[in-house]
């Protein structure tokens, strides 16, 4: 749904962004009578996401796939104490319609992610207690990089040598964002189609203080632009901007997913797509869609306390389900 | 709900102490046609906590809400063969609302943990096989220390330390009491708005033993005073006490939480309360409140037999979920 | 119920019994017409036990009970490769009420079990893959032996020293049985109130082999009265034979729970029940009756093959709920 | 369901094949007022499976039955990282009504498995990381091998050594068919009544590359006749074929299954099934179908993308239960 409003006067009345929208309340989008044709021929860098617009980003599957069309992903990550971020990551990852997952961990996180997803495959990393080497032998579709994984220099070495040796795309999060915002060189490193999750402390690391949620919009938009990455901004309405600084505000989610892991998950998520074919914006736009779904289904029952990173996960397939039918009759003929 | 009669003739009618609620059998509370004025004017140290006034102690999430919002909290114990409690206490936090949890215990826990609560971060003791040394590196909002913990010298003098570093509130439970029963001392050691968890027989090590259960409860209000501390003195109408003497009995539970764990499932709750911003007494009363939902909703499919400390836990969310529909419609519009 | 029509011709009709049910087909037990008292005074060794007369048995839990009152039960066995043995009766004992559970078990399945069953405490053996010494060194209310346990020398004469040491009741199973009967003269180091729930072939190891399954059930009644034990001799319609000799035949259970683990979860239900100061007889009609019923209640989703024995202990809870919904209305107001 | 129409013209039709099935279309089966004698005289190597068909083919359990009576399986495999093949393989094993399950993985791997699926008995391999030597030392009836194994040459001697020294049924995945590819000459050696279960990537290595679908359909025809085994040949329509070169079409299944360890739990069902006594082609028939059910069942609440094989394990005993209800009324009376 293009946002003609915020194209027209966005700073003054930026309702999805944290500072000014208390001023703003609560609020809908409704038809106002505008001609479609003016809407569309209206110019506007901002949409606002809705599950139509987004089921119809779903691929759909032949009956005589196979595993190796929905792909190899590879998720490295995890330090000694956070080798659950790498758990979650992996589950989500597997819940995401992805085809095969090779996890690669710390040498002590092993039997920690064999026990806790036997879907995945797991590659010990020489470091017992950190990644200190990510090599890809096999064939892989994509890579998940960053959760748990911390900031040791042996790990940021880890992390430059794969962006030199792999030109899959990747989504890149947490510590690897901390990483590349002390090495700002290695960002021209960074494969096409690729993905940054940011939430806005880590963007802040990357490209300096805002002053305001709306200074720090323009900012990823301009990163986006000159890194071509597509930037993930984390919040409540997360900003999903293109490499042509178009964005995409996010409409679904909940306060009960500020819950730790809950950023491992949408990792999983998008790298789960990425594998899949997906481009990075369409993989982005509907990955951040489909987290926040499962968010509100889960906390239909589990209210917002009770949602935690894990039950994000578990209510994954669901939000598929869910989303699928949103296309309407209209569309579902096409 | 003010308990008026209990106010006049708590003694010779204390329907919610063990020993004499035999005498007394089944009760309701029914209005009986005072006034509300001369019910409000009425003094007594004693309430009776209902599901509306649980309810409007809960705040409410603004969707802008951002982990951090919600707290980042310690729980710290565990020793060889009980790191099940500290599983136990770790989830029940995460399913109560906290931002982020960290987990600290001996370095052969260190795997139990991260298979059984990926959502945690851990942070392995020194010790082996008890904890040894506290310290808090980051920034903490709320500590729950003692589930599974034993009393081990080492393990006293890392509650000794933890005492004299750290001002955030803190749970105090199970074999960090039975520790502070043998160094009264260190009572003054405990930062404000800090709430202590004992079970009887724990409270008599503490205070002394007492002839009756009202003797108990007496003794717990005047501790409550002279310590500056929350107190939950466990029982089937537990009561939280504040630092005021003042006296919050619960309503909910059952006879089927009786059950190995419960009682770490509790301390998980209140830390995670803590960690979100509640004060003391309203984390006390609102935890012990929803603990007892949990057991009572599980009681539903479950029997009273088959009620685990787990199932408590799995049930939390909807107990969160029922306690938001506990507000009636004249206070959902204030 | 009285089987009156056994009394007179057991032998001939024995419906309950592998060999002859072929022949008489499936049955239904009818009211005939008799006067109750004369069913009454009729004088049978055999009884049939119907889901009134079992929930009858059910003690009432007090609103005010606390955990000592259920008990603390200890369970030991597991050796390399059948630490699940250990898990599966852990997990049913603390479903069926009990109030604490420790949990014996060689030093390498520690963490096994408590990764398994956090709810549970663990005591690690001194033996790296076997049991080489059950010592109790708190109160303990009732032990349940055998469980995956080897009978290696050293794990017999563990179970040796516990028979002579220890004088709380016992649940004796699997390779515990099979000991006993390379030992039997450690039968009369059996404390009072103990059960042994051989299947038909550890059975023929502790009695001699039988001809038929009527002689083996004679046989376990003399063995029973001999040895002052409980006998559950398992079976599709499993014999609980109480120290005077008489039988009550189980009604529930199916052929789907002739899977893997299905007797060390009934050892963990029983010893549950031992616990909380149930006779051995009440605890050994009530145990195999509600393990038979979990059963049954899994498989009204699952078929008979999808049934396992973990489905049944996750069944165990609502079994216990529909037991106690089959008093009648009439009992109900006794 | 006989499929005439494809014994007649079934080159220049195959609609169960990938390649030309985009041609197709989307089809289904309908009564076109053939006489049924006429269908049964026809003669066609094809059929299609249906619900019905598969539903006659499973036993029935007597109540008397014991866990003896449903066999006891053997599934070998597992390698460093790849652990969790195993972790699938025996779950599913455990969900398809197999009496008792041994698991020999490397040793590194026995408390991944002991955690995961508690009640399967494991074997540690004397090989740290990889399976070096099997050796059977009690009765087993069914034999699983490959999944996650790897093709080390240990491994692959292991493999020669097993089948030279067993003779009881096997199902035959994964590497143990790419180590068999390596190895023509020990295909000789399978006992009679196992199943091969490649895909088509698989089978091209078994018997080398095919210009198209319906030629690798010939060639496996060939093969099974050839080497006496059953083949299950996976793809959207899997293929089993029996020693007589008759193939049976799978009608179950949907893309969401093809997603990493859905053959590993195919394995399980395979061997569970043989463990029981049915025969390979009835085995794999039945096996594949209700491999193909579960994962159909699993897609009504979690869409394609969120299938994992753990989900196809939790939904088995829903399709056993299911399937049991496809036997029509006539049928139901036989």
């Amino acid at each position: 749904m293009r946002l003609i409003h915020c194209h027209f006067n966005f700073r003054s009345s930026p309702s999805c962004l944290p500072k000014t929208a208390k001023i703003v309340g609560n609020w809908q989008v409704l038809p106002i009578g505008l001609h479609p044709q003016a809407v569309e021929k209206c110019q506007t860098a901002y949409t606002f996401a809705t599950g139509e617009e987004m089921a119809l980003l779903l691929k759909t599957r032949d009956r005589f796939a196979h595993k190796g069309i929905f792909g190899h992903a590879l998720i490295a990550g995890g330090s000694k104490g956070k080798m659950g971020a790498m758990v979650l990551a992996a589950r989500s990852c597997m819940r995401s319609g992805v085809g095969l997952l090779s996890v690669q961990v710390p040498a002590s996180g092993n039997d920690i992610l064999q026990i806790s997803i036997p879907e995945a495959m797991t590659i010990p990393d020489e470091g017992e207690n950190i990644i200190t080497s990510i090599q890809i032998a096999q064939k892989i579709d994509a890579v998940g990089i960053g959760c748990g994984m911390g900031t040791s220099p042996e790990t940021a070495q880890a992390l430059h040598q794969l962006l030199q040796s792999c030109d899959k795309p990747m989504v890149i999060d947490a510590d690897a964002l901390n990483i590349l915002a002390q090495h700002p060189e290695w960002m021209k490193l960074i494969p096409a189609n690729s993905i940054l999750t940011p939430h806005p402390a880590e963007f802040d690391r990357l490209a300096g203080k805002s002053a305001s949620g709306y200074e720090q919009l323009e900012k990823a938009r301009a990163f986006a632009i000159t890194h071509k990455v597509t930037v993930v901004l984390k919040g409540a309405y997360t900003a999903v901007i293109n490499t042509a600084g178009e964005v995409s505000f996010n409409s679904t989610g909940n306060p009960g997913m500020a819950t730790a892991g809950s950023g491992d998950t949408l990792t999983g998520i998008l790298v789960a797509l990425q594998a899949q074919g997906y481009s990075a914006f369409d993989a982005a736009r509907l990955g951040v869609f489909l987290h926040g779904m499962a968010g509100d289904i889960a906390a239909r029952t589990l209210a917002f306390e009770g949602i935690t990173a894990g039950e994000i996960i578990a209510h994954l397939g669901v939000a598929f389900n869910e989303l699928k039918n949103c296309i309407s009759h209209k569309n579902s003929l096409i």
